[in-house]
């Protein structure tokens, strides 16, 4: 999986804990404490510049949502992945001139082109320690629901107090589940235009055969630039807004790294789950893992018999099939790693003898052992529901009507309370985006490989144990005497895959929605009661991690001993590591830089190593040894094109900037080698890797493949 | 490819020429010539000892026929392949103890398992240059199908001659199109029996996923013995029969090689066209090479979809999936390296350089140029057959109910003939091999495969150029309204498929075979003409080759200058190379030596990773530390396992000895580099590698996990 954050669907819970590694993920108070490891390994610039919003590169780095980004000159120029700015390329293609495939450079900056309205740019602000105010609202609580509806109650309250200021959106952060709490205050830049993106084939060179994979050659990035109002405030698109001005951009060096040297990586990861309990660890390991393994087996083979129905079935699906193929990879990955790095039984060895050494400590014994048994205890009860879980998630998530269908008739009923008793994600504050997101969606419906998902589905819950079976769904297939015969008669007479209707029923309140004769949108209605008890469920385990997680995770880390990092929570952090290559089998050794030689070398003509007649030109004049103002790019004749690292980084930290000794731009993050896989869980230092691509490639490419030199002059490079 | 040689079916000539490269395949008489090259890599005995069969270890180098293997004791112990002994370890497994699953060791000589009826061990007892006698045949013919007539009269008469000896097989190996011609004489043991294999899952470790691959784990070892009557000469088999005493047998030594040692490999490599013509080879890599691969990719989807129809037909297809299995990864090599060695544009550059400074010496162009343009002529000539010949040969080959019809119909034309005018292979001596290949072949048979293999290629011949099409076909096809008529119609009322009129129409003559209302045997007949017009082709060809190519080879011989090898044809011949790894792409570099740590790496407890229990044990009590009388075969606290060298070797190569600096046995070769696969045309030194495995592996082995001590000792390794 490139790294770009898609929520972990594998993590049964929010937020988690603390490991012991020394490498980590750093939140940027925590760099201090770190600062002597960082001098010892070559830091040139203070630890505590380096960690200041104000003054260090930090202050640059920000978020997309899902991806990172940073700011890389005064006039608010952006880099990140060319995986992050796909949408935004698509979106201002046309038949004739198709940006994906031909890439793009802004020859002025009346020519760069709005990314649309949904994207966006968020610059942290300030994070403000909110702990206090919320561990006070659960201290006296004694009902998991209850601490988690307080819980919740003072978070959304916190959030409308920060949100009126109009050019923020606030959040509260969540670490150690519930340990520590921040709030986050972003400000929100709504106009952001792709200055530059690469064709396809330099910016997803190896597509998914090189997905995940090392050696690399993929020259993963893209330029934006943010835009606010002539007062200099966020402000929605409009031609007469202006460049944002940044508190701090990056320096770009053009002396790039090398073998063993010192890198950062700053950025936003998603989620990890390293503290997990065994229990835990055990159920993902060995439950989770396998089964979303057979599924994604199961719907990858689906969606192909689909895809050979009709040319139109083959193009409307293939975004479908690329991300079950993609989710396949990574299951495959994910179950080699956890197969081969034993972390499970490692895991319970280690909790096995923390436990113990609890139990010999008569007065800790007393003070923690409680909370940790009531947390074992309320993992053990949601377990049983894994199976269910998954079928019900994916079920609800593929069959595009049907995603539909339910995706309204849940908003509907979240609209019949107050806003801030609704879900998160179903708040007034979240309808513009709801409603743009299932319209995109559409795109890609076609009703046939929609009851194929379907089936799939219903014969799947058959097969679970009868006591995890979703009921209503059993009961369905038996009243019309098969799946087949079942899911035939859902697709008749749908409202929810007319425009117009659609939209009348999104709009539409409980009522109306559930008369409607919509018959997706009775199984919705069917299936409420089963979505309202894992909801419910839900709450009660947050509740739960809430009021017990963090004695577990205080005492788990007494134990340990050592400086630690929280899981990644999509919020600011900091990852250090060198430039370093690995084995990933006995006899097979990969070095830690690839050059231009490589995509010569790969290059078939065919996609995805179809390398543009262009780029290949270059390379070779470069090769031939012809001489031109770029040659400071260059290490040993050639391009450098992308280089691994021990950083510790995950989904969410794509586009991130990797940053050298002095705190300069050296490359960006992009992916994580296939033996990573299972590093949310735990991370292996011996084999995990970071996948960076050298900004040097970017540079040479502004000079010598595209017309970009006024970009590079924007950087600060000049080439005279 | 495992290195076994099935007849090098892409081949468009019988026999080839020489080629410049520093490594070759030579034959023993070049030793001499060699031997200062040999010197200088540490070569440390007499380089005239190791080409004289009487002295040195080639003496004990033997040709199992498709396979090489060695004498190791005086008692006519012989080590092999295991890929190259698995007919002759099914042939004795049964349903309570399948030796294949199990493996086997010999506890005492009464309990060696005899081979079968079809096993032999040939070891060449002298080879006698008859250039002179050859050539003086052809002198002053003026005819490509005379002087194939001629050639092949003379050759069959000396065959004859030889052959009056019983205990003796021998045959005219012609070298370099007809340069050189030598009868060799090879003994012929026909009492072989199986001493030792280890499990398949030791033997094939890996299976088809590592096929070709690199890093290997393969113990692909077996043992036989040679038998022999009581009079010491070879004997059919008898209870009676004693071991037979080899003049020579190799020393076995457990010292080993390291990374940058010199390695010998002896054996017989089946079939290299090096030197073929800018056209052949023009031809070979952009015609049949694509289209093979095409053709390869469909047959392996129907033999997967007529597999589907019965777990019956998924076993009784098993062997031929594999087979096209196989030959699709080796053609889709093969493309890969054609492509990527850009040796058709090399070779098309070095053509057109020796055919200039041919024509610009007057004298030498009067002298040789007329024979070079009558050899291009006689492969312009053959070009346009290329298409129509790969579909007949697949078509006349996978069906199983038809190749038997095409033989037994061929077959009974040859009888027509008188013996010495009978196509090779189907003269007298030839019958009982035949006959029992034929019966073999009846185990695969499944008559809806058979017709989807049929229906397949009546289509494909159907897309060839009108001109190029096998008019027969067409007009069946045509006669029937449609492929699947004429397939379903030639399968009805079949006597091939019935054991009792198979075996009737094999033994009889042209008229009755017929007459016989079978509708392939018809088909067979009706395809007559055109198999007999392309037979006729084949020995025009040869014809022209032997008077034309020699001549063109020793010219572009002189213009190369240098000493060189003749192309590969089944004789026993010599390379030498370094222990070496290397890179296949940018960024990854494979060491050239694996060990016991890999095969417990790869190790998942499913097929073809499925390390048995008693070898994973031992390997522990290794990592262990635990000291043995065997720690003498271990480097670095671990066994060594599979090792890459430089050798240029081929199918029929597999089983071959490799040897040290001192000629003593430290491997077997079994393999080549994925790579390689395009080595039969053009040796890259810098990425084409044989896969060796360490001897030490076998050695330890027969110590530490099964009981094969009294085999070491025959070996001369004393453990106490």
């Amino acid at each position: 999986m490139r790294r770009i954050w898609i929520g972990s669907f594998l993590a049964t819970i929010l937020a988690a804990g603390a490991a012991v590694a020394e490498e980590g993920m750093w939140t940027p108070d925590q760099i201090g404490a770190i600062a002597p490891r960082l001098a010892e390994k070559g830091l040139q610039i203070s630890a505590a510049n380096l960690a200041d919003l104000d003054k260090g590169p930090l202050g640059a780095v920000i978020f997309l949502g899902g991806c990172t980004a940073s700011f890389v000159s005064p006039d608010g120029l952006v880099v990140t992945n060319h995986h992050c700015a796909v949408g935004a390329i698509q979106r201002n293609s046309t038949p004739e001139n198709n940006l994906l495939k031909n890439g793009f450079v802004a020859a002025t900056r009346k020519d760069e082109l709005w990314a649309g309205p949904a994207a966006r740019i968020w610059v942290t602000r300030k994070e403000t320690d909110v702990t206090d105010k919320m561990t006070a609202a659960v201290a006296k609580i004694r009902s998991d629901v209850a601490a988690f509806e307080a819980i919740d109650a003072v978070s959304k309250a916190l959030v409308a107090e920060c949100e009126q200021d109009k050019t923020v959106r606030c959040e509260v952060a969540v670490y150690d589940a519930g340990g520590r709490y921040v709030l986050n205050e972003r400000l929100e830049i709504r106009d952001v235009r792709l200055v530059h993106a690469p064709p396809d084939a330099i910016g997803s060179y190896g597509g998914d055969i090189d997905n995940w994979m090392w050696p690399r050659h993929t020259g993963d990035w893209s330029l934006f630039r943010a835009y606010v109002g002539q007062d200099g405030k966020p402000a929605e698109y409009s031609e007469q807004n202006v460049p944002f001005k940044p508190s701090r951009y990056l320096e770009v060096s053009s002396e790039g790294v090398a073998d063993g040297d010192l890198v950062f990586v700053a950025g936003y990861p998603g989620s990890t789950s390293r503290n997990l309990t065994a229990a835990e660890l055990t159920t993902q390991a060995e439950v989770v893992a396998p089964q979303m393994l057979r599924t994604f087996q199961d719907l990858v083979d689906i969606v192909h018999e689909e895809q050979k129905r009709s040319p139109e079935a083959a193009v409307k699906l293939t975004p479908t099939r690329d991300g079950l193929a993609n989710g396949l990879k990574y299951m495959q990955g994910l179950n080699d790693g956890f197969a081969k790095s034993g972390i499970v039984a490692e895991r319970k060895k280690a909790e096995a003898a923390f436990l113990a050494a609890l139990d010999a400590d008569k007065v800790k014994k007393k003070k923690v052992r409680p909370a940790i048994d009531a947390l074992f205890a309320a993992i053990e009860t949601n377990a049983p529901y894994v199976g269910q879980e998954q079928i019900l998630r994916w079920m609800l998530r593929l069959p595009v009507a049907l995603r539909t269908a339910a995706t309204i008739h849940w908003l509907a009923v979240q609209r019949e309370l107050p806003d801030e008793q609704r879900d998160e994600g179903f708040q007034k504050r979240d309808e513009e985006q709801l409603w743009a997101r299932l319209e995109q969606l559409q795109q890609g419906y076609v009703p046939e490989a929609d009851k194929a998902f379907l089936r799939y589905f219903l014969a799947a819950n058959q097969k679970l144990p009868a006591a995890s079976q979703i009921t209503p769904l059993v009961e369905l297939v038996k009243e019309h005497g098969g799946e087949q015969q079942a899911v035939d008669a859902l697709y008749k007479g749908l409202e929810v895959d007319q425009a117009d209707s659609r939209k009348k029923l999104f709009s539409a309140d409980k009522k109306t929605v559930e008369a409607s004769a919509d018959p997706l949108i009775q199984l919705a209605k069917r299936l409420y009661p089963v979505r309202d008890a894992q909801n419910k469920r839900g709450k009660k385990m947050a509740g739960a991690e809430a009021r017990f997680r963090p004695v577990y995770l205080q005492a788990w880390r007494d134990h340990l001993g050592g400086l630690l990092y929280p899981d990644a929570n999509a919020t600011l952090r900091i990852t250090y590591g060198d430039v370093q290559g690995y084995s990933p089998r006995e006899a097979i050794t990969y070095a830690a830089t690839t050059t231009a030689r490589g995509i010569l070398e790969k290059h078939t003509g065919v996609e995805p190593f179809d390398a543009p007649e262009t780029l290949r030109k270059a390379i070779e004049r470069v090769h031939q040894g012809q001489k031109s103002n770029s040659d400071r790019f260059l290490v040993d004749n050639t391009v450098p094109v992308n280089f691994l690292s021990t950083c510790d980084t995950t989904g969410g930290n794509s586009g991130s900037p990797t940053l050298d000794a002095r705190g300069r731009l050296v490359g960006l993050l992009f992916d994580g080698n296939y033996e990573s896989m299972a590093s949310d869980w735990a991370f292996d230092t011996v084999r995990n890797r970071s996948i960076h691509v050298d900004i040097r490639y970017l540079l040479w490419s502004l000079a010598e493949v595209v017309q970009g030199q006024h970009l590079l002059s924007e950087m600060g490079i000049d080439l005279k």
